[in-house]
């Protein structure tokens, strides 16, 4: 060989497919964002703002949202070894939870390892709690914990995509983990457009419109992946849309990735939520239409995302399939344990008999979820006081994704760099305002039109004061672009109304 | 499309690489044992014991290993929000420590995602942890932290791998996650023998003429996998082995992965543990040698397999190839922040100055560590009192991997039925005793050898009990097989001396 080759981990010789592939809720304006964040740390005075307000994910407990009391206080009795079970003071309501978690996890030893899948004393439990939703039997041996729903929605993606013509529906907009991992294993992605004039609403015409059009490409779809409710967008499907869906998948034999993690987070009375599995389980697909759902601990009113956990359940999937899965899983041993507490924790909250314990609960659990309610309110009024900003009502999830006017002039600019008009303008607002969002390139966008996605996580008081910043902010950007006053007007006029 | 079409999720429509990858240490015999558990726990008589004891991987918890009561004391106090802090007694000492890590994760917030990589405070303590270790600074921009080694692994290999003929050499027999994910990936892997007549030691020669017969074959060899202390065979490289292997790869631009996770774990005076990063900085190759190591909370004398946590260390890549792999750490947003603590915590143990703290956890230190070294002599010498089974020294790790006589009946039964001789086996030692082992083909064995891995964690009684069963199946198996004395005395006489 000769001695000039390069190292392998370089650009050029490391796998192109992790090189092309983008994933922009942790992209160049979160990395800028990182470093702002340390320079502040250390004293650095000259920027216009004294902390950066992270909004490019939903990271509630980093605001303050706080733990449900009830689950920290299970999670340390659980965790502390025998010998140190004097030192801490709990209910005895919440003993009686910490005795019956310590039995599943082989006896007081949450710090082996589990069953790959997960401890099958706790998929019980998440088991239990599907039955409860849905009203039908769930079989805990097609339950998978993972660290995090993003694990989980990883392994399905490895095992769905057998070659490049292997194509996913993904909604327009779609929260990029989708793209990235279809990117990542050489699979191939397909977008079907929400209607952004319809609040974000799905138009089963659209997945049609998409799937034959995957199909005149001569790729092969095998599955569709519906976000509900909605991220980047927090809207909620209604009943009759999932059954229009479950019918097309059913029809066509293409799986459906329900990814139900903000299934808890719904702001608006006449859209309950309904879960794919209950739809499926009502329909004339009901013994054959493949299905595979996910729920997080990281999002609803828990907010535990720094425990990473959550589950997958597999439906209609046989068993050889299955056992796929189980090597993947195996492969990686267990997901974290704590995780697996957590999540069985969501699906078993404290019952009225337990009192006080009871009681705490559901008062930190309503108040977290009209607080959650009452920044979404507030957040989408804000901006829809700005000139140029049209957000969409917002249904659930916790973020908005507000369409804004863009100047001609700074397109035009971006153009010649090579740049992307939308994350310029985020990267202003980070640098400006120290507020942290994500361009909606990142996450796909109708041609020519320009979002972004930002939570209604901060306290009021930092929304306040953040989102007074960005709004002096785009009207400068407005005026220093040279925005043209009569489109602009029409823009109003177009979209707002 | 016509509606005979399989769905998706089906065995020849998912992705092949997956259906055809192996992973034993949790393959069929595990799973076998899976199932002997659940119907034990449902009162299941009918077995000729009791328990399974699960020796098919390195899971001390499970067994008598308590986990360190300063770990537990302070994430306790970590996790439990200011509102309970009072319910829980803790050291002072310890409460140093608690308040010390609460200002690192976003003052008192472990429940919110942090960095893809981890923590940056809790990084810098992994960097300090290096430093001290090995007498040379650590960037730590460079430090990625991951559930469990096992998920940097993953990601490493997702990198290196560009095309079906990138090549990743690796011990032989080696623990299986490196050749299940690089065919995962799509990659190629090629072994080399270890030299099990030598105590299972690292031949340099045998690197070469594996990675000759790789460059033959037109493959492109970007990296190598070296295991110290070894798993499956427990043996402990010299620091002259280690030289040699950097001088290998330095002259032939081969990346390092140096899986160190059994560092502490070491069962003899005379081959201290010596880090592959501690050689790179001493070699020629200093500025160029690109090295990735690896270091986790489930071995060790720590044992917290359950919390998935580790490390791995990016050596001389540059800045926006190690951007890639935020890249692809950021599509999973984090990893579990408890696992990034306990990881934290194992770099920087209780120092002198903090008394009873300090004692307790010297105390609980050096029991461990003595119990796992009388038990992996104990194991060594139990196998090795059995007739027809050679054991090597177990130099380090959690593992025997014994080498035993197969006889040619059982061999020729297994050729007629298209198994495999050591499964075959390892289901027979697995249903008569209860003991659950992993075939030596899981890992890679010299054509014509058996073996098997088994750990030496489950309690001294558990063992005794355990391998007296396991003693009296191994000369029943001989019996039954007709195994030829004369062949049998040869074969003893070969490899026991």
């Amino acid at each position: 060989m000769s001695s000039s080759k390069m190292w392998p981990l370089t650009d050029k010789r490391i796998n192109q497919s992790v090189v092309t592939a983008r994933f922009a809720v942790r992209g160049s304006i979160t990395k800028r964002a990182w470093e702002i964040k340390a320079a502040l740390a250390e004293g650095d005075t000259s920027f216009p703002f004294s902390q950066v307000v992270s909004c490019n994910i939903g990271n509630p407990q980093l605001f303050d949202q706080q733990p449900l009391t009830y689950f920290r206080q299970v999670l340390a009795g659980v965790w502390l070894p025998e010998s140190l079970q004097d030192s801490i003071k709990l209910p005895k309501e919440v003993m009686v939870t910490v005795k019956a978690l310590h039995k599943i996890v082989n006896n007081g030893k949450p710090g082996a390892y589990s069953h790959s899948q997960g401890h099958i004393g706790l998929r019980k439990i998440v088991a239990k709690f599907i039955e409860r939703r849905d009203g039908f039997a769930v079989d805990p041996v097609n339950l998978f914990f993972s660290d995090g729903a993003s694990a989980g929605v990883h392994k399905l993606l490895q095992m769905l995509i057998n070659s490049k013509k292997s194509t996913v529906l993904v909604p327009t907009p779609v929260y990029p983990l989708y793209t990235a991992a279809i990117h990542l294993y050489n699979g191939t992605s397909r977008g079907y457009l929400l209607d952004e004039a319809n609040n974000w609403g799905l138009d089963i015409e659209e997945i049609k419109k998409s799937y034959k059009a995957a199909l005149a490409e001569g790729l092969d779809v095998n599955s569709i992946v519906i976000i509900n409710p909605g991220n980047p967008t927090g809207a909620c499907l209604s009943k009759s849309n999932i059954e229009d869906v479950v019918e097309f998948c059913g029809q066509n034999k293409i799986v459906i990735i329900a990814d139900e993690v903000y299934q808890e987070n719904i702001y608006v009375d006449n859209k309950p939520f309904v879960s794919f599995k209950s739809v499926v389980m009502n329909s004339k697909y009901k013994n054959e239409l493949q299905l595979v759902s996910y729920h997080s601990i990281s999002k609803g009113f828990i907010g535990e995302c720094g425990k990473r956990g959550g589950y997958m359940e597999l439906y209609n999937i046989s068993k050889s399939v299955r056992e796929e899965f189980y090597k993947l899983a195996g492969v990686n041993l267990c997901s974290n344990i704590d995780g697996q507490l957590t999540t069985a924790l969501m699906c078993m909250p404290p019952t009225k008999d337990m009192g006080d314990v009871y009681k705490l609960y559901e008062k930190e659990k309503g108040e977290i979820l009209q607080k959650l309610k009452d920044k979404a309110n507030y957040l989408n009024a804000t901006l829809n006081k700005i000139r140029g900003i049209q957000c969409n009502n917002i249904e659930g999830a916790m973020y908005a994704f507000p369409q804004f006017y863009m100047p001609q002039e700074c397109i035009d600019k971006c153009k010649k760099d090579g740049s992307k008009p939308d994350i310029l303008f985020g990267m202003g607002v980070l640098n400006e305002c120290g507020l942290c969002i994500v361009p909606g390139s990142g996450f796909g966008q109708r041609e020519g039109s320009y979002h972004f996605r930002t939570t209604f996580l901060p306290s009021f008081e930092k929304m306040k004061d953040v989102y007074a910043r960005f709004a002096k902010f785009y009207a400068k950007f407005l005026k220093d672009f040279h925005a043209d006053e009569k489109k602009l007007d029409a823009w109003e006029k177009k979209y707002k109304n």
